[in-house]
């Protein structure tokens, strides 16, 4: 459920809120290493708005189109700005990827880059100095991520525990974490940066951004040492990168360590809830 | 999805709220004779008032278990109230009713009684003044509408087409009559009323309740002649009164008439989209 002024601004373009209103959703189906199938919309709207309505479905219907995944239904009402989009597909019984799998040994990893999303907008607030290209990229990953629905399906079955990246990579890694009643611990020199975030590595925003900031829509997944191989065949045929960033011990919490493992203090709060890691 | 504001008010009993929002829902399932199995629930809250939420979830997942439904999932989030629930449920392929099968020749069926709910809005607005127990009553049809899941199951398979009352009997069957391309004709003396409303029939407040008040959610369906007898069974076995409240004849729109077959001029519009009825 996505509120208008909240989720998204009153002046994005309406194809880009209609995109990403299903981009997030086909992305919590990707955690879960099941194809999407069918999707529901329903809007509330405070006047109805054609250019809008038609820009909007424009955006939401592409990428349905893309991932074959049909919209069998919905409701159209007055009321504030809403969308809520409900998103059902098809696993394997046994074969779907959870939260609570990771196990002590496992190693952590992510796809793509962490933080873009996060930059446009500490760029915007004035917090991070980008330059014009950087720019453009990091506002298309809040725009328009790219849900890993053929990730998921390539690690399901290799990789013990998954979730995607929306609230952060500490917060979400920290999810995995307290559901399978174990430890991480990140080295924030292995977690991978883009070409638009890497010459700010050096920034607390930065970091910030890549360990706190969400809507970036990649996967964190956990899987044994042994799997690796078979990941990165994964990674290699999908032309999707994927980065060790880190381990799963026993313990609780998330921690974030430098090359030499000292505790890093990382700037970007509000994870208290993950209980005593430096992280928090 | 439901407003607050809008398809509620703010000082509803949250428990009324829950077991609404889920019960339309089950009518929907009801008027396609299809056996509702899971549902999800997105709400958009102002702030997390926790005794809210725990009244509005005790009236949804009462009715939930009631008809052995599950909740599979959903979302919650900040913002203007808005309550989004789908249903999903199961029919034989084939079997399922449908706004598009009415023929001419068939007879329309309720179910129930109508414009109860109504009622208590036109009481409280002042235009019909009902005495304290039907007051009650009426209020209690508009806060907890029966969904009439087993009679849609009972008689899938008879009925040629179905539909759920929610917008008031003109408008619900000029969709079957739009949908089918033919023309419905009711008698007004056969709409059955609850003995709440029956003192008001001659008003024509009450008429306007009857015919054009929506919120009963009771079923108005289509089916042959011959088909009476296997009707007033069902009926018979589920304790749900089906009421033949006129035909179906070819033509299109919706007509109401008096005993002697003379159109009658309803008061309440808005239905100007069912063609050159009376009604419209």
């Amino acid at each position: 459920m996505l509120v208008g002024g909240r989720h998204f601004f009153d002046d994005d373009d309406a194809a880009d809120v209609g995109y990403k209103s299903l981009a997030v959703n086909l992305s919590d189906m990707a955690a879960m290493g099941a194809k999407p199938r069918w999707a529901t919309l329903s809007i509330a709207l405070p006047d109805a708005d054609e250019r809008w309505i038609g820009r909007f479905a424009q955006g939401f219907l592409d990428l349905a189109r893309d991932h074959d995944v049909d919209l069998i239904g919905g409701d159209t009402t007055r009321g504030p700005l809403n969308i809520c989009v409900q998103i059902m597909g098809e696993v394997a019984a046994g074969r779907a990827l959870r939260r609570g799998g990771a196990r002590a040994g496992d190693e952590i990893w992510v796809s793509g880059t962490l933080g873009d999303a996060a930059a446009a907008l500490a760029h915007l607030r004035g917090e991070l100095s980008l330059d014009a290209t950087a720019l453009r990229f990091c506002i298309q990953r809040l725009r328009r991520p790219q849900p890993r629905v053929a990730l998921g399906l390539g690690v399901a079955g290799v990789a013990h525990s998954a979730i995607d990246v929306s609230d952060g990579l500490l917060a979400d890694l920290g999810h995995i974490c307290e559901r399978s009643g174990v430890r991480g611990v990140c080295e924030w020199a292995r977690v991978p940066l883009s070409e638009a975030l890497l010459p700010h590595r050096a920034a607390a925003a930065a970091q910030d951004c890549a360990l706190g900031g969400g809507d970036d829509y990649e996967l964190c997944f956990t899987a044994a040492p042994a799997d690796r191989g078979a990941l990165e065949r994964v990674s290699h045929e999908l032309g999707v990168a994927v980065t060790c960033i880190g381990r799963i011990e026993a313990g609780q919490g998330v921690e974030v360590v430098d090359a030499a493992g000292r505790p890093l203090r990382v700037a970007h709060r509000g994870y208290d809830h993950f209980g005593n890691s430096p992280a928090a």
